[in-house]
C-alpha cells in the first residue's frame, strides 16, 4: 500500500446520498476544486482521493473508506492531518474514525524514539507494569510542588507527572519548577536508593518548548509531556527529532474524541513520536467505553510497520481499588497514572499511600495466578 | 473584569445533573483533582473555576458559563484553549460556545499587527469590498501554478491564496513555488499597473515556517496564511511577532465547528494575531447558516478591547452570481473569496472571468443605491 486510506463514518439519508457525500468528501480532501476545474489527467488519476467503500453502518451512518494519495501529505505531520480531517471537520455530521498510513510515511515520521522499552528501561522495569502520579492541583508555588512530588517519591512510584494544566504561570514558573521539583527527586533518591522520574508538562511556542526541555535536560531529566493536538503536531515531530533523550509522553488535551475517533489520535501520536500515550480510561471521570480503551491500546502498542510500540498510560479517575481490575484489562504493558485519588491522603500519608499503589501494581498476579 | 467566562452547551437529562456538570467542568478546567484534594484556602478562592450560571436552552441541552482564573493561562496560547477545554473536548456532550478574554490577556496577546485596515492598505482599497481567488487544484508543479497565478493577477483581483492543501510537497516544493509566483505577480503588475498580492499556505514545524516566511519576506510577499488549529497557536503567536511585516491569513482547517464554535475559533484567531480570517459562508459546501457567518463576522471585526479588527474574508463555494448577495449580508468591511468557481473557465478565458469577478465587487452599490 502506498497510499493512504482514511476512514469516515457520515450521516446520510440514504445509500445514494451517502455515496455522493464521500465523493465530495473526497474532492474536498485532495483538489479541493470541482473536478471540471482539474484538467491535468495525471492529477484526476492521482490526486483526486478516490472512494473505495460505502457501507452501512448502524444507526442511519455509513463507512466510508477513500483513498488518499500519500504525495499529497509531503513530510509533514500537520499537514497529513490537514489532508485527513482539515476541511471537513467543519461538517458537523462526518467524523475521522481510522487511517491507515503507508510503511513510507510511517517511516518518514519515524514513530517513538524509545517507546515502550525505552520508558520501562528509565523505570528499571522490564516486565511488570508501570507507575504515574500527577502533581495537582495548579496554583501550588514550585517549592509546594515539589515537596509533594518528594512524598511521592518516597512512595516509589516510577513517574511523576506536571498536572497538564501547569505551564508558565506566574504562581509557578517553568524555570523554578522543575530544578526544583528535579531536585526533590535526587532528595528521595538518596532515602530510598531508587529514582523516581520528574515529567514536566511543556506549553508554549516551539523555540519556548525547546528551551524548557534544554533547561529540564540540564536537570538531569529523561522524560517531559505535551499536548500534540495544540502544540502543533508538526514541532512536535521536530522536538522529537531535536531533543532524542528525552522520552515523549502525549497528552490528550483538546482531542475532542467525537469527532476524531480516540484510536487513531493515539496512533498518530505514537507515528509522529510518542513514547507513551495518556488516555481517560473506561469507568473515570470521562466516557470511553472499554471497547475504545482496548482499541487505543492496541494503537499504543500493536504492530504498526517498523515503529515502536509506545507504552498506554490510561488515567483519568483510576483510584487505587481500581488496581486490580485495571491491570486484568490493560496486561503488564501498561502505565498506571492515579493522580487526584493519591492526593486526597493527608500529607503525611501520602509516601504510604503512594507505596500502596506501587505495591498492588508491583506484586499483581496476572490472571489470578 | 479580571477572568475568563467560558460558555459551555452540556447535554443533560434535568437542570440538577446539568449543574452537577457544570460545576465537574469548573473543577476539570482549572484544578482537575477532587476539590477535598485542595488544601489551600486561596487555591479553592481564586484558582477553582467558578460557576455563574446554568440554564436550560433548546433541544435538552443547558447553556453554562464558568469562570476561569486568568493567571492559570500565563500568557500562552495553547495554555488558553488547554484551559478553556483542553480534557473537557473529550467529553462529547460538551461544546465551547464562546469566552470573554479579560482586556489584559487581549493585550497580552496583541491581536493583528495590521488588520483589516492594513489588510486594505496592501490592496490600495481604503473603503471597497476586496477579492480574493485561489490556486488550485493541488498536484500542479510551481510554473503551472504560476501561469495560474498570473491569469488571475491579470484579471486585477486583489490577493491570491495557495489552495491550503499546497503545502511542501515534491510536486510543488514551497522554495519553487513561492518564487515562481511572485515572480507571476511582477509580470502582471508591469501589464495591469496594479499589483496583485500572492499569500502562500504555510506548513511544517514552527523553523520550518519561519524560514519559509523569511524566503517570502525576500520574494517582497506581504501576506501568507496558515492553519493556527494545525500548525499551533502558541507558534502562531510566535510567527507573528517574529514576522511583523507580514498580514497573516488564518485558514480554518481542522476547526471541527461542531465542538467549539466557529465564532469563537475567529475570535481567538483574531486575539492571536490573524489580519484575515477565511471562514465558510452560508449557502455554499459547507452546513454555517447566515447566523453562524453574522456571529463570525462580528468576532471578527466588531469590538474586542484595543485589538485591530481583522478582515473577514467568506469562501467555501462562492461563485460570481453570488457577489450581490454575498456583499450585501456582509457589507464593504470584507474579501470575498473565490476559487473554484473561477477554475471553471477556460484558461485563455481566466483573466477576464477574473476581472468580471472584480468588477462585480468594485461596482457593487450597497442598498440597492
Amino acid at each position: 500500500m502506498d497510499d493512504i486510506i482514511a476512514h469516515y463514518r457520515l450521516r446520510a439519508d440514504d445509500a445514494k446520498e451517502a455515496a455522493d457525500r464521500a465523493q465530495k468528501i473526497a474532492i474536498e480532501q485532495s483538489v479541493e476544486c470541482p473536478l471540471d476545474a482539474v484538467r491535468d489527467p495525471c492529477i484526476r488519476n492521482e490526486i483526486v482521493g478516490k472512494v473505495l467503500q460505502v457501507r452501512p453502518a448502524p444507526d442511519g451512518l455509513f463507512d466510508i473508506a477513500i483513498e488518499l494519495c500519500a504525495k499529497t501529505v509531503g513530510r509533514d505531520a500537520g499537514q497529513l492531518i490537514n489532508m485527513l480531517f482539515g476541511n471537513t471537520s467543519m461538517h458537523a455530521d462526518v467524523s475521522l474514525e481510522d487511517a491507515e498510513i503507508p510503511e513510507r510515511l510511517l517511516d518518514a515520521f519515524g514513530g517513538p524514539n524509545h517507546g515502550l522499552a525505552g520508558v520501562r528501561a528509565l523505570a528499571g522495569a522490564p516486565r511488570r507494569a508501570l507507575t504515574c502520579s500527577a502533581l495537582k492541583p495548579q496554583g501550588m508555588a514550585p517549592k509546594e510542588l515539589a515537596a509533594l512530588a518528594r512524598e511521592f517519591a518516597r512512595g516509589g512510584v516510577d513517574f511523576i507527572k506536571d498536572d497538564h494544566g501547569l505551564a508558565d504561570q506566574d504562581y509557578s514558573p517553568f524555570a523554578e519548577r522543575v530544578p526544583a521539583c528535579a531536585a526533590a527527586m535526587r532528595e528521595a533518591e538518596r532515602e530510598t536508593g531508587r529514582l523516581t522520574h520528574y515529567i514536566p508538562s511543556l506549553w508554549g511556542s516551539f523555540e519556548e518548548i525547546d528551551r524548557r526541555l534544554e533547561l529540564a535536560e540540564r536537570e538531569g531529566l529523561r522524560a517531559a509531556m505535551l499536548a500534540p493536538a495544540l502544540i502543533g503536531v508538526s514541532d512536535f515531530v521536530a522536538l522529537k527529532r531535536r531533543r532524542p533523550r528525552f522520552a515523549f509522553f502525549a497528552h490528550p488535551s483538546f482531542t475532542g474524541g467525537a469527532r476524531v475517533s480516540p484510536q487513531l489520535y493515539n496512533k498518530l501520536y505514537r507515528i509522529f513520536g510518542a513514547d507513551a500515550v495518556i488516555f481517560p480510561t473506561f469507568g473515570g471521570r470521562f466516557g470511553y467505553g472499554r471497547e475504545t480503551c482496548q482499541a487505543i491500546t492496541e494503537a499504543a502498542r500493536g504492530p504498526l510497520g517498523r515503529l515502536r510500540p509506545a507504552a498506554p498510560a490510561p488515567a483519568g479517575g483510576l483510584t487505587l481499588r481500581r488496581v486490580a481490575e485495571t491491570l486484568d484489562f490493560y496486561g503488564p504493558d501498561t502505565m498506571l497514572l492515579i493522580g487526584g485519588d493519591l492526593l486526597l491522603a493527608e500529607r503525611h500519608e501520602l509516601a504510604g499511600e503512594t507505596a500502596a499503589f506501587v505495591r498492588a501494581v508491583e506484586t499483581f498476579s496476572f490472571g489470578g495466578s
